[in-house]
């Protein structure tokens, strides 16, 4: 069975509001007066992290998957549950040590979990719930409108080249690697975006199928101008600035970077806060009347990858 | 690395007071005036459930599982978080149609979650967050003081039996079996408890075991008679009631009955409940000073097994 169709029989006892018909980054729960973000991800061995990755960097990556869904809904970090599969005792201590480091840099506290223990030879599973809270609104990734200008944050396909680069055992890129390791969710310019756009989502399985699904959900079209896609300067001395590599950081994911749409008329107060921030806000498209996903190079239509990113992990 | 090592290395992330010292069934957070309590319970299969189990019993059991978290905490449920492994359409099927019944049956929606793929092979790992409210204190399994009467819910031993007959292949027992495929989270009795106790949590490892731990977290002694532990008729007609098969239902888990300490003087209050709502409470020992887990059967003692209960899933 398919993630999709698995959802789709879910969705008969997802008729809670709150669960925004399990076609958001999270669920938003009221409370008191007070705005509470749920979000669970997973990770999976030889799936979302390799055999030999650093526990360290296992940890810090599953935290930081859950606190981007929390970052692309404008949410503060409140706390986490983690469910643990143990393992090795030297592997145990690596993801403790990670999961502490991540947390206080993060400012998230652990609450609570579950730990369990597989058969010999199973693939370990983990899985983290955030808990966050909002101040305003909650952005949800169905509230593109035509006329919308489409933005990212940061760069695209740092991550991806340096799983490549990592994967392939070259030397050097180690800002690359690094971003594919220690991914930084952008809660901080999260909860400034929230109150200025109509929609935002994270990208964490590649900028095209994350644009796709935006525009699904929000019953429009979207047309990425793959020229404007923003690429970091290692990223350009790994892979170059063609359009391979630029159809290659735009389909490869794990970048955690905050996609969204806004009117026109935002447009200045979204560069006002790149600069406050210090965080680059590319514009790399529109929202369009119709359906599906786009693609240009300036003036030239470009055709859709058969792959646009992950798309069942 | 065993569990308690493991949770010993998470204590330092989890200072919130809303984590309990990572010590109680759940996390206790405060919003708005209002008390969400959080719990997350992982099952893996060929450790918590069997993998010729009918999908939807596994679905069953792995949401009834949190919502006794919930029971023992005096909570409403509010909803739920799923981390689901992707497997064969069909099991996916049951598992959903399983879920679907338990969450109506119980009254609690599904917010979102995860869906993932394991490789091939891998034994199938399933978490469960669930959110729920308190309306007022909510006892934690700390605060047993001696001179505390202590009490158990329902019947204990009745899963482990019918686990024990269905393992074995053995006919009839269908109470049993029942027991421990569809457990029933005693979500009414734990609210109405709540107010009345010194401590409460469920019973999910063992009576002992799961009493063990009452005590060492209140930092007192207790003591339990068990030829006071509650027997059901089908148990009984199974397994006889001797002092064999009393040790053997006080160790066998998967009661998710409630156990809880309370002030003698609630007795007549407790009496009157159990009247009002049809579920049996039974006085089954003392808190006294000191520490650790005693057993008598009226007045002579009783060693301890060496095995309480489950330890390590």
């Amino acid at each position: 069975m398919t993630e999709s169709e698995f959802i789709a029989l879910m969705r008969g006892i997802a008729s809670d509001p709150a669960a925004r018909g399990l076609e958001d980054d999270a669920a938003v729960l009221d409370v008191g007066g007070r705005t509470l973000v749920l979000t669970h991800d997973m990770i999976v061995e030889g799936v979302h992290f390799l055999p030999g990755d650093p526990p360290g960097d296992v940890a810090w990556k599953l935290l930081a998957m859950n606190l981007s869904d929390l970052a692309a809904k404008g949410a503060r970090p409140v706390g986490a549950l983690l469910g643990y599969t143990l393992g090795a005792a030297e592997w145990d201590r690596g993801f403790a040590e990670g999961l502490s480091s991540a947390a206080s840099g993060f400012g998230i506290a652990l609450l609570g979990g579950d730990t369990v223990r597989a058969p010999e030879g199973s693939a370990r599973t983990l899985g983290l719930t955030a808990i966050g809270e909002a101040s305003g609104p909650v952005p949800s990734r169905a509230g593109a409108r035509a006329g919308d200008h489409l933005w990212v944050s940061g760069t695209i396909g740092d991550s991806g080249a340096g799983l490549k680069l990592a994967k392939a055992g070259v030397p050097g890129g180690r800002a690359l690697v690094e971003r594919y390791r220690n991914p930084r969710p952008r809660l901080e310019a999260g909860k400034k975006l929230a109150p200025l756009v109509s929609a935002m989502m994270d990208v964490s399985d590649g900028l095209l199928i994350d644009a796709a699904r935006m525009a699904a959900a929000s019953n429009a079209a979207i047309r990425i101008d793959v020229g404007l896609v923003p690429l970091s300067g290692p990223f350009l001395a790994a892979m170059g600035g063609a359009r391979e590599a630029r159809m290659f950081a735009s389909s490869a994911g794990d970048d955690y970077e905050l996609l969204f749409a806004a009117a026109p008329s935002r447009s200045q107060d979204l560069l006002a806060l790149a600069q406050e921030t210090g965080l680059p806000l590319s514009r790399i498209g529109e929202v369009e009347a119709g359906d599906g996903l786009r693609l240009c190079d300036g003036e030239q239509a470009v055709d859709l990858p058969k792959r646009l990113g992950w798309e069942h992990r």
